[in-house]
Order: structure tokens, then C-alpha cells, then sequence
């Protein structure tokens, strides 16, 4: 941190190109059983099919209702996402954040039996708070939709709206009692995955990070994108390995594996942070 | 500016909800005869036709080559910064910028006879410093291309490249000599005009803004968005009306006209800034 933090110094790295950027899912906050997201997604699955009987017998719906892991493992990540965007659709964009922030209100972890708010990675919170005192600006780049995360972002991360990059679907402007309002449409816009990571950092940045924390493959484009560029660089996974305190998996995990990343961070010069062994703390005192 | 920054009071907003947009061209800086990108992208196509003749005489270059206004109006805002867009593809971002801010250095506007960054607006320069002296962040959200507008939009108007909004066109992740690079390809992202500006402003900012500034038709879904929210809305429009100190127009011209919005400018709550009336001073000192 000195390094680059030291005027004058030959590591010097001006404030504004001081870029950080976290994925979500598994990096900031737990996703085991599934993704928050994909959890939320369900039961609002759960509450729509009680509102319309017939939604219960059509896929995906069914294997969401039915909790039948095999089936939704077997739509993939972006299947599955794609899906949690597409029953949105015709919501007002403030309409949905609304719903997102009951829910968070009120639903618990399965496992850990905490809001999902308190799910969050504790170490990360500190090492955003780091990165911030000393000229960061933290993002967050996530597959998770963008209107999700921003729901909560700022509140539990101290990331602002405009600091959220995540997947989205297209929005409709509409007038509606003469008034204008962002509507959601079923249709993806990005599903910020893999490579679209470093497109999306440069389509909302403009710049490439300094620092990258990832924890899957999803993630390994915007690693070694902001490894490659000139200065000193940072380029961490968290491997979770520590199935006591939270949950161990990595190449297993359908929805998002952790395999090539992790065999050759030594070769792409990624750092490997073991849950076990390097957080003392895994989640932030409970409340 | 009092009522929104005084703690306690009624109309009180938070620094993190002061949102302030900017429309570019028209608005931050002159775009007469035409956009700079425009003019940049004729400097450009000249350059092209010299290495390779037979371009010459394909449209939409003979149009640029010719200096056939006629023609570029023709082709409308939309298809002259397709144009613009697309003769870039193959180039990674970085080595576009580095053109742009190249050609910048030596171009100069025709009329007024200095450097292209020094023919951005006093008053608009001094607004952007008073906003932001407030806890206000700024953004551009303009039809330029984002890339172009980000090589000197820092420098010029202290807007950072995460606070540059713009029209964009896919980008592509290659690898070369193992190193991981943005590549700009031919195909159209968004072009951020009109109806558009909204739905980017909620893509790349999660807000709803309480400022907006525009000068054209272009912004008038922008300028009304923002006055649609709750609490107190400011929406502003620059009219060309001063031909001594810079070009007087509006309703005429074919790349960016100012008609309906000056019309119902009173009717829809936007204020009419007169560059003739208004403004003490146009541009900067020359230096």
C-alpha cells in the first residue's frame, strides 16, 4: 500500500486511477446454498405460482419450486440468472429495489440462520475500509443483476449505486400519468460474466483496476486484465475451504466453480486467501 | 442550493443523492460547425483515404472527404456518429484515446481559432466547480462516444472517466503476446440520445439525478426524467442565441436540433439559459 500511496515514489499511483474492484457472489458475501439472489428469486417464484397455479407445472418454475438442486445446477449460472432477471419483467426499476429490500428485511441464511446483510465477508468490510482510507475508489463487478445488489451495496459495503456494476436487463422508458419511469424488460443486456467483466469495467470505469478480488472462473478475465496493465498490481481468490465456520467448495460448485483459476494463480501470479487459514473472523459479530 | 444542502430542512438531500447530469456538445463545449468527434472523425477519414484511395470514393467518407454538409446532415446525428464509431474498430481503447488526446493537442476550432479544449463554456466550468463544492457529483451523459469524451474530460472539466457516460460500441477481450486488451469493434452498444440517456443514467448510476443541463431535443427525456422525482428538480437548457460571441442556432440544425424542448420549455418546468443574456463571459481566457 505504501508503494503505491507515496508521492514521489517510483510505485506512485495517482488517487483517480486508485480503481479496486470485488466481485459479489462468494467474494463480499456467502453464496452457498445458492446466490442470494438465486434464493430470493425463489421465493418470489414461490409467490407468483400461488398467484397463478399454472406457472408451478412450466420449467424453470417447477425446479425452483420444487427445490430440485440437479435441475437448476443443470441451467448454469447464466441460465439461472437469466431466469431471476426475466420474472421482473414490467417492474419499475425502483418498484423492484423496493421488493428486493423487504425481503432482505425479513428472510434468514438457511445455514448460518442471520439476515443475508449479515452474511457479509467481515474481512472484505475491512479491506474495503482500507482501500477507501488511503484514496481507493472500491467497485463491485458481479454477475449478480445490478439492481439487486444495489439495493443493499451502500447501506453494507459503503459502495455507492454508481459504484455497482453487475448484469442487467434492457429498461423501457415510460410515461406513465405523465410521469417518466425506467421500466425492466425481460430482454438481457449484459450478464457480466467471464470476459464482459473487463468490458463492463471499461464501459462504466474507463479505466483498468489496480486491484481485482474474485473468488471462481467468472472472475479470471478480470483478474488477469488488471494484472496485465503497467505498475504495481493486485489479483486475489478467496478459496473456500473452511466448512465449519461458513461452507468448503470450489471446482464442485456448479453455478460457479472455482478450477482452472485456482490450479494456475502461481502461473498468472493471482494470490490464493484461504478462508481457514487466513480470516480469523469469517463473518461480522452477529447482532 | 441552500434548500437541498441544509441539514434538517425540508427539501434537504443527502450528498451521496446529489446527482448532477450534463449533456456534452452544445452544453460543456461548442458544436459548431459540428461536433469536435465529428470534425475529429473528418481529420481521421482524410488520413485514411490517403493510405488507401479507394475509400474515397465510398459513402459515407465521400460525404466526410468532400465536406459535403449536405450529406452528413443527411445522414443524422445517429448514422454520422455510427460513422464515427465504426471507423475505429479494431483499435484497442487505450491507443484510440491516446489519438484523440494526440490530435487535441494540435487541432484547432475553424472559427475561433483556438484548441478544441478551450472552447468549452465559463459558465458551465464554474457551475460544474459549484456543484461539486456542495457535495454534488457530476456526470457527463452526452451522445458523444464515451472513449473520446473520457481522453480529456478529467483534464478539461474535472469529471473523472466513472463519471463520463456516453455512446459506446462493443468492445472485444484479446489476448496479444499474452497480455489481456480492449479491443473496439465496429458494432454499435448504445447510442445515448434521447430516450436512451435514461436508461444509461440508471445503468451507470442508480439514480434518479435532481440537476440536469442539455441544450438539444436529445436531452429532453434526460431533462424530464430528473424533474419527475420527488423533492426539489432542476432542469436547465443552454439556447444558442448569441452569433457575435459563438453561432446562434437551434430548430436548424440537422445534427442536434432544439425545437419541441424550447417550445414547451415552460410548460414541462425546464429553465432557458440564453447564451446572449445569461452569460457574462462564453469561454475561458485565452492562454
Amino acid at each position: 500500500m505504501t508503494a503505491v500511496t507515496t508521492e514521489g515514489g517510483p510505485d506512485f499511483v495517482p488517487a483517480a486511477e486508485r480503481i479496486a474492484v470485488f466481485d459479489n457472489d462468494g467474494t463480499l458475501w456467502c453464496e452457498q446454498p445458492l446466490q442470494v439472489q438465486v434464493l430470493f428469486t425463489l421465493d418470489r417464484a414461490s409467490a407468483m405460482a400461488m398467484a397463478d397455479p399454472a406457472l408451478a407445472q412450466r420449467q424453470p418454475f417447477k425446479a425452483f419450486l420444487d427445490h430440485d438442486m440437479a435441475a437448476i445446477h443443470a441451467l448454469g449460472k447464466e441460465g439461472v440468472f437469466e431466469f431471476a432477471f426475466a420474472i421482473h419483467a414490467g417492474m419499475p426499476v425502483e418498484a423492484f429495489q423496493d421488493e428486493v429490500r423487504q425481503w432482505l428485511a425479513s428472510a434468514r441464511h438457511p445455514k448460518l440462520d442471520r439476515p443475508y446483510t449479515q452474511v457479509v465477508y467481515q474481512p472484505q468490510l475491512e479491506l474495503l475500509a482500507y482501500l477507501r482510507a488511503n484514496g481507493f475508489k472500491t467497485f463491485i463487478v458481479s454477475g449478480g443483476g445490478v439492481d439487486f445488489m444495489r439495493a443493499f451495496a451502500e447501506h453494507v459495503y459503503g459502495v455507492p449505486p454508481e459504484q455497482v456494476i453487475g448484469s442487467s436487463v434492457k429498461t423501457e422508458l415510460r410515461e406513465t400519468n405523465g410521469r417518466f419511469q425506467l421500466t425492466k424488460l425481460a430482454q438481457l443486456d449484459t450478464f457480466d460474466d467471464r470476459a464482459v467483466k473487463p468490458a463492463n469495467i471499461w464501459l462504466h470505469i474507463g479505466r483498468r483496476p489496480i486491484l481485482a478480488f474474485g473468488n471462481s472462473d467468472g472472475d479470471q478475465a478480470m483478474l488477469r486484465y488488471t494484472l496485465d496493465g503497467p505498475g504495481r498490481r493486485l489479483a486475489l481468490i478467496v478459496h473456500h475451504d473452511d466448512d465449519t465456520r461458513e461452507s468448503a467448495y470450489d471446482r464442485d460448485f456448479k453455478l460457479s466453480p472455482l478450477t482452472d483459476t485456482l490450479d494456475r494463480a502461481a502461473e498468472f501470479g493471482i494470490h490464493v486467501v484461504s478462508v481457514k487459514n487466513d480470516w480469523a473472523q469469517v463473518f461480522p459479530p452477529a447482532r
